[in-house]
């Protein structure tokens, strides 16, 4: 890997699940791992002295809305996206690719690039494997990703066959933008759909180009999840045991568990945020909605189970309260519980792998979701 | 005073204005104090723990918006509003004579109370002084106010003197149903508007029914300062030296200076949190506009005479980018420096009034401001 990176397998698990150590300029990360998405330089409702507190050792930004607003110059002029949004631990950019495809912004689809209008002006962009590269070079975040070209679901074989010939391609330019060896990570991301022959050629083209990491995309998009974790497992089978592998945009705490099983070590999923502002709380076992009518009298904490600060000093007929009031301090609670359901849930894996017990913590998730 | 509630005047400066303590069964204020507004019971984007960390003594609920949702009931059920929203510290409510005269939401007002419609659902409702009281003795705050009909400025003479009648024959009614001993101090409100002649006329009567502490209501409703600050001299001026007097909806770090020349204890103003959610921020010597242009490539503090956890960790720039793309960040942000401000505002006051100094302080205001 690069000279300032460094990933180091610690133990592997009978059923494929991983225990690793991540090192990289702003710190190390034990993996497995998630992290919380920043999308626009901060995970929402949350401070960064709350994210330490959390245990958070690494967070996703986008390199498409930073891109746009601040734009990469301010972040770059601020000292890179670490100082800008001062968060010292490591960072994660994803390319763009994602955003591009899916905002419903995309204007002109080509072998060079592609041309879109922002979301927030309809002002014409142009995005490239090259731009998308250095954009995230200007970020400076510590593991940066290919710009590709996603697939919805479902979508033809030849559509998704032609989608990922070119992510491959443009993974080759990503590469040559962006050499080996510096303090910055570069990932491919392999595409393919759920086809496992897609999938395959893919991983193997990216493993010929040579990456830090390899990112797994394209998935959780709505095809069944025992197809996701099937195209999970046939990239993994080829993946090289000693480069980080990340799931991008996983995802419930059902998939982590199952997904790391197939031996991921990182993830990024906007659940824990977007459905803490929404009402929606990670509980031992589940999920609550705050908002329905039977919490109104409910004096007992989320998740009794739980030892964060919310749980410790709210009920759910306060938290239902706030959310009935439209009260920001709703979305601020129910977002750091989640995020230390998703925290404790990563420590409980990364112990239970330690341990060899990886197997029986895979079981018992299957019984209780 | 109650049994479980004492005021003590610790020192008074040749200019007026008074060092104190006020002692509640939730802990004692060092007065002169600054009460942030918590409306729905919650200081909107900021935690207890923020607030305790603030160095917070007392907060403020607004009795009508509780009494609408969830209920005084259910707040009872949770064993009052200290427990319901988990602050340890005292509370006082407002009786929700504002709100129902503000808001729009007026039907009938009569002699026995005031009918109006909920500004939720549409919701007829009854507010009279006994029920006001006793909303507020549900809640259990430690300071409680009489139900008042506060008049809009300007207004004619006849009109003010009308509700000002009526608002003291009220407070004797509130007084008979919460009389004094009890562990929650009913306080009388001062109305009477711009007119000295009314203002007396109201101190006087609820100086004979007894209370206590005193409010000064129905100002920094648009009159000018110099008309306001007269209006509460001449309350403070007949108002007994041993009990707390409390300006009600006031105001700028500078309005807080200047009044508590006259002698007030206590303040509450949605000034800060309000302001905050909406980009501005105090600073010493003033207020800046993180939305503006000028703050986009500016690396430094929001303030950078403040020691706040926001000033010592985030930028100008970084606000702004904040602002800009509506994170809830922002609010919290700007809304946590801005009580800072304010709170580091009254320690000064405290302080320099403890040394005989507070007139020096004031000049200073006259010339930042």
């Amino acid at each position: 890997m690069g000279k300032d990176i460094a990933f180091e397998l610690i133990s592997e698990d009978a059923t494929g699940a991983r225990r690793g150590r991540l090192t990289t300029p702003h710190g190390t990360v034990e993996t497995p791992a998630f992290l919380p998405v920043g999308t626009q330089g901060t995970v929402k409702a949350i401070t960064r002295g709350e994210l330490l507190r959390l245990g958070v050792e690494m967070i996703l930004c986008n390199a498409y809305h930073l891109y746009l607003r601040p734009g990469p110059e301010l972040v770059a002029r601020a000292g890179g996206l670490h100082r800008f949004i001062n968060w010292p631990r490591p960072i994660l950019t994803d390319s763009g690719g994602y955003q591009v495809f899916s905002l419903e912004s995309l204007r002109r689809i080509g072998e060079e690039g592609v041309t879109f209008r922002s979301h927030l002006d309809g002002s014409e962009h142009m995005l490239s494997p090259e731009k998308a590269t250095e954009v995230q070079q200007q970020l400076g975040a510590d593991l940066i990703m290919c710009f590709d070209q996603p697939v919805p679901y479902p979508a033809d074989h030849a559509a998704v066959s032609e989608a990922t010939d070119r992510s491959d391609r443009w993974a080759e330019r990503c590469r040559s933008t962006h050499p080996t060896g510096g303090a910055q990570a570069l990932f491919g991301i392999v595409q393919g759909g759920v086809s496992a022959d897609l999938r395959r050629r893919s991983t193997e083209r990216l493993l010929e180009i040579g990456f830090e990491g390899y990112a797994i995309g394209g998935l959780s998009v709505g095809e069944p999840r025992a197809k996701m974790l099937e195209m999970v497992r046939v990239c993994t089978e080829l993946l090289p045991r000693d480069r980080p592998r990340y799931l991008m945009g996983v995802g419930t705490p059902d998939d982590l568990v199952h997904s790391v099983a197939c031996g991921v070590d990182l993830f990024d999923c906007v659940l824990p945020t977007r459905l803490g502002r929404n009402g929606a709380v990670f509980v031992t076992g589940g999920r609550l909605n705050m908002k329905n009518a039977q919490y109104e009298g409910d004096f007992s904490p989320l998740d009794p189970k739980c030892d964060c600060a919310v749980c410790r000093h709210h009920t759910r007929a306060y938290l239902r309260h706030l959310y009935k009031a439209g009260e920001i301090l709703a979305a601020r609670l129910a977002t750091y519980h989640n995020l230390h359901h998703y925290q404790r849930l990563m420590a409980t894996m990364r112990s239970s792998i330690e341990r060899g017990r990886f197997s029986t913590l895979l079981a018992s998730m299957g019984e209780s979701h």
